[in-house]
């Protein structure tokens, strides 16, 4: 199969092919800072409710593209859960009001951990792949699709403390005292989170992007053994081509996790998502170009005025430079309190100042 | 008045001078993990009754010196609240079951800022004084006594959010949209803070640290305008010559800061305090022989049994090598659900472990 350069702006700069303007998305972009996002939301009933109907997740995909318009979104991203894919394994999963995310029992030996099933993303996640699908066939090549993961320390730790942490106690036991429980663990997250990926990518998935969370309560020793080690693991066994015959990129997003960008990179992925206590400019010399890199606004520049929100647009265009490899995005998720018009003024300003950039540099 | 080089292990490290073991003491060695203190905190009524009772702070203070002995903790800090600072500036605080720390109302405008008091220490503060003076009498000696605040930005941070803040919503819009004032705010909390410090220290206070738990939470950028360069104008107006004529230690920790070592040390700090995300061989190359540096154990590793705790605790002391200028700690505080007597295994293990390294450098 020949692999042709896209048309898309956001599939280009993830390959670091030249563009005309620096495109963005941003993570998070379908939730509920929307309130038409919110609306569906209470017709699902809850939140995995939502996950697991195609058809609604396909609805608040689109809401953000559609919402913003041309000049708007360069990507819709799958609207999914990370935890569907310990939920598949066997776990049981529910989302409490003000507890989060509940997976039980929690693991904590290693017989459980042997008992784990490997899902059939097909049929076990048949809900997430007819999402995809039915995204794709909407979106009718208006935008790519990003598809995603947890990466296998994250959803580990979600695993294992059986929902969100404070102080990661039980993982952290484990980790020091039962590394070797940790890691059969891992190997089954990293053929899970493969299979899965793989079969985004086989329904239509344009690019992938891998989630570790929670990369930045390890120790930098840990941090390689733990999670990146896996990560690699994964972007090793991706398919790289797409069901239209096209490059799928691969993302890797570390939050707190700045001092790694090299050794992430060093993975084989396309692209290194930078959270916004990394100098955006610093990690472009860092990296060099092997590697574009997706980020990293600060999201709380969100709940600033036009004008502020501008200059940063500005100020981080300037420091990447005028160089091929860059997607704009926060450097991290939409907050629930946020509000769309600022959003507006962001994606608009991106628009504006790359396209003056890009330009400048040609003539 | 002559300065004399002091006996005690911590603050000789502190210095850099030469010592024969690896002095430790713990964040929030006095808390809710001991026994002894749940029962002095019930019998205060609240948290905040406690930091302002003399007598029961006192007693809470020395409570892990004496329960861990000879070997044990090679100083005590003194029990208080970082927000005893905002309330003697004019906030209402109280603590709620479940929300934590409230200081009310918020601050938002520029009005209310100018209206903020730059509190007395010997009056407004006078609890905390007493204290000092208490702790110090009955400690005898027998171990330093360490002074904190809270830094300029992480009490802002609190100050204008009117608790604690998960978004960071209101200070980063005032960040963003506002500097001036929140320039200004940060004007008077240097006077605030350097005013405390040097109480404490006039007090008896034989070292101090300045806790910066929210510098995390910014951009390089903003790191240095908002949080640096604050706590650097602290550093040069705090008395450097205690009491007793001995040289006082300033502690500079500022949690998931470790890209910005370097720019901290410059600030004239006698030691940096680093968390377990960087790696403290590394932070030593780094920082050279101009610093100490404290820290830097996983706080979770006390989740993890004896022997891991003594091969973590080896492989630290390994990693900063046989050179003056370190005091062992962990990375961030004790949690409540933490077991003492894995404390009391992390002691013995500095003590022996330490001890080992040394002798076998001399001879």
């Amino acid at each position: 199969m020949a692999i042709e350069d896209s048309n898309h702006l956001f599939l280009r700069a993830c390959l670091r092919q030249p563009v005309n303007r620096t495109p963005v998305w941003i993570m998070r972009q379908a939730g509920r800072y929307l309130p038409e996002y919110r609306q569906v939301r209470a017709q699902a009933g809850d939140f995995l409710a939502l996950c697991k109907n195609p058809e609604l997740a396909t609805t608040v995909t689109l809401q953000p593209v559609e919402r913003f318009g041309r000049f708007g979104l360069d990507a819709a991203i799958l609207f999914s859960d990370i935890l569907v894919i310990p939920e598949a394994m066997g776990q049981n999963l529910r989302f409490s009001t003000g507890e989060g995310p509940l997976l039980e029992p929690p693991l904590t030996r290693a017989a459980e951990i042997e008992k784990l099933r490997r899902p059939d993303p097909e049929t076990d996640l048949g809900f997430v792949m007819q999402a995809v699908d039915e995204i794709r066939r909407i979106l009718n090549d208006r935008v790519p699709l990003i598809g995603f993961s947890g990466s296998p320390w994250t959803l580990a730790t979600y695993m294992v403390e059986g929902g969100s942490s404070k102080t990661f106690s039980r993982i952290k036991g484990m980790l020091y005292d039962a590394p070797d429980t940790l890691h059969r663990l891992q190997d089954r997250l990293v053929d899970c989170v493969a299979d899965y990926l793989n079969a985004q990518i086989r329904h239509g998935a344009q690019a992938v992007q891998i989630f570790d969370t929670w990369g930045g309560v390890l120790s930098p020793r840990d941090f390689r053994e733990f999670s990146l080690t896996p990560m690699a693991r994964i972007v090793e066994r991706l398919d790289r081509i797409g069901s239209d015959g096209q490059r799928v990129p691969v993302i890797l997003f570390a939050k707190g996790c700045g001092a790694f960008l090299e050794e992430m990179a060093s993975t084989g992925c396309d692209v290194l998502g930078i959270d916004w206590t990394t100098d955006l400019g610093k990690a472009r010399r860092r990296v060099g170009v092997s590697t574009a890199l997706q980020g990293n606004m600060d999201p709380a520049l969100l709940y600033a005025s036009e004008d502020r929100i501008r200059q940063e647009v500005r100020e981080l265009l300037e420091a990447f430079g005028p160089h091929p490899g860059h997607i704009f995005n926060l450097g991290h998720g939409m907050a629930p309190d946020m509000d769309p018009d600022r959003l507006a003024i962001l994606l608009t300003a991106v628009a504006e100042e790359s396209s003056r950039i890009h330009r400048d540099t040609k003539s």
